[in-house]
């Protein structure tokens, strides 16, 4: 993973776009590396949402070109014992604290090595107890941007906090899983991967995919948003190969009444 | 429009910036040309609101240095028949789709040439039926800032879908138009451009300008907001050129309950 | 102050994201120099909130490395009699209107010379009434940025208006200060730092800090969020190094149903 001159590092945070926060951290990262190309994933995950924040990175890291740094806080619990971490993959460098912010990234991507971050002399020189973002995460952005080697920011790290999520599983005929985000446009998102789907023995296209969302059945898969039925919920297999609940230029979200965490069930043995 | 090195590219969207769809644009950006300078524009443009992303765009691209690509996305037809388009105007190239979403800013800079985006070596490796702007438009501006030559991204594409927008006409004794934007301050911005007053006969200046907005009659014109009156609307020809409704220090549309759409008509035979 | 090749140039405005007003300034500092890097402070400062924005700047800039020129846009009385100004401390530069906005951030590094922007040379050509942030602003940092000396821009501008903002005072037994912004997290963050606590004769640790606000007195201090009570309200000193009103991953401002400008009181005999 060579990184010569400019590197990329992306940010991800919960700070939101109103407060001195994101713009500390920026502010850091270019004290270190004034050359380090600084590009924002989203600073618009809720707050304290590891969760939501794993989605996002899950769903964007590996756009980006090989080498570059991924650096994501959500921290509620900054300076207490959560470890920060530097992860590496194939492609890519991770930092974050180990609160299974990295977990759904790392199902895509596996670590190829951890580090458990505790080399000061990466820090600013004050560390505060409650913004490890701005006084630990990002100078070490800068320095690693500048070809300091990961096992230069500290011990191996060992096993890493994974999130709880539970995979889409199987109950009699159906396969359940659940929304596990909400888009923009209020298109509610499953954890039901095309490969989950076809693992479950369901050939989307052969038979008629059948999905049960509370009260509504919802029967209709098409390959584009553009092409689903005025006025009803349908069916399609996202940008991330994942199930979506959507409908035609409105919200799925606000029409079916459903959020996160909304349980769904795909018909394992629909006929129509 | 040399193209030497560094590119700039800038973004404008309507996905907000919760959601991971912006990232995952600029690393397909990025990984194809990772010393693209990426510069948003505005992510926050009403979800399918084409008409609002169209004021966007007319508004702000000709700030930026010639040689500059504009990549636009707002796209509810992605997947369907609508075209991907490249536009190369004097000073600027344009991506987006063939929607109406370039014509304001074509109505300023004319197109000299317009290509139907079709060259899939230009495309990331798996086009999904949803995200066009990560699997196409993305790494096609990505090409285009490495010195791709825009013939080479398809046919030329002929006519383009245009907004249907009415201009300003006069009816009567009254040069008619209508509210296209309220941006943050709750400005009212009219498509009554200083141009089209002149036009219609008005000299603002040489006789008083007085406009009509439902039950308002709003007949005082100042060069500046801090010039407006306290607690009453008034008129300025804002940085646009556009007549615009104001308050000082207050939300134009909240105290005037108007909002995009709403009808005003100038008086062009006032005398006070 | 050093300015070779790419300089850093944050923003700071209360334009918001949705408008065309920062895509515009950001163009126009491109224009003037291509390689200008360009950094967000904040875009959502509230609007006309010209303590909201220095606070956003005092608690950001002197992250940046040296050299860096902040430019700042909150900016009610554009247009009038107010000046721009250009402000040259012992690390940074600054650009905006003389209104108070860089008050706090002066108090921190003070200013070693300010000038009276007026040199139209810097400008753009049309100059319009309402849009100094593209027309003047803009197009100024990027010309600084390609290393124009400060004083190219305008004469001395001798007395800067300065922001009518109370400093924590002694009232009997208590030191009284305010809340001074509520951050995204619903965080209480108060005017009363450490070093002002300190003056006041309270030294935290060595006896239990008490803070009274409405009908609340908090006696709980602690070192990280993750420390605090479950469902009651403590006290922190922030990243800031003032003390704050926190819940844990809570909003303390919806808790306690207090909001900026709340008066706050530190107890200065408690005993606990």
């Amino acid at each position: 993973m060579p990184r010569a001159g400019k590197s990329i590092v992306t940010l991800a945070t919960d700070f939101g776009e109103r407060d001195p926060y994101v713009g500390a951290m920026r502010g850091a990262i270019l004290a270190v590396n004034p050359a380090a190309v600084l590009i924002d994933l989203s600073h618009d995950i809720p707050p304290h949402d590891i969760l939501a924040g794993a989605f996002l990175l899950a769903t964007s890291f590996d756009t980006f070109p090989p080498g570059t740094i991924h650096l994501a806080v959500v921290d509620p619990g900054v300076g207490t014992a959560r470890r920060p971490l530097l992860v590496r993959t194939r492609d890519y460098l991770f930092l974050a604290p180990d609160n299974g912010l990295l977990s759904l990234a790392l199902e895509r991507q596996p670590a190829a090595a951890a580090f458990h971050v505790t080399a000061r002399e990466f820090f600013r020189p004050e560390v505060s107890a409650t913004f490890h973002g701005r006084d630990l995460f990002a100078p070490c952005a800068g320095w690693l941007s500048r070809g300091i080697p990961p096992d230069r920011f500290g011990p191996e790290a060992g096993d890493l906090v994974r999130l709880g999520v539970d995979a889409p599983a199987r109950a009699g005929s159906v396969l359940r899983g659940a929304v596990i985000h909400v888009d923009r446009f209020g298109n509610l998102i499953t954890n039901l991967s095309r490969a989950a789907v076809t693992a479950a023995g369901h050939s989307p296209g052969a038979r008629p995919t059948v999905l049960h969302l509370g009260p509504h059945r919802i029967g209709t898969l098409v390959l584009t948003y553009g092409e689903g039925p005025a006025n009803a919920p349908f069916l399609v297999f996202d940008s991330f190969d994942l199930l979506e609940v959507a409908f035609r230029e409105a919200s799925a979200a606000v029409r079916l009444g459903a959020g996160r965490g909304a349980i769904v069930e795909l018909d394992l043995e629909s006929s129509g």
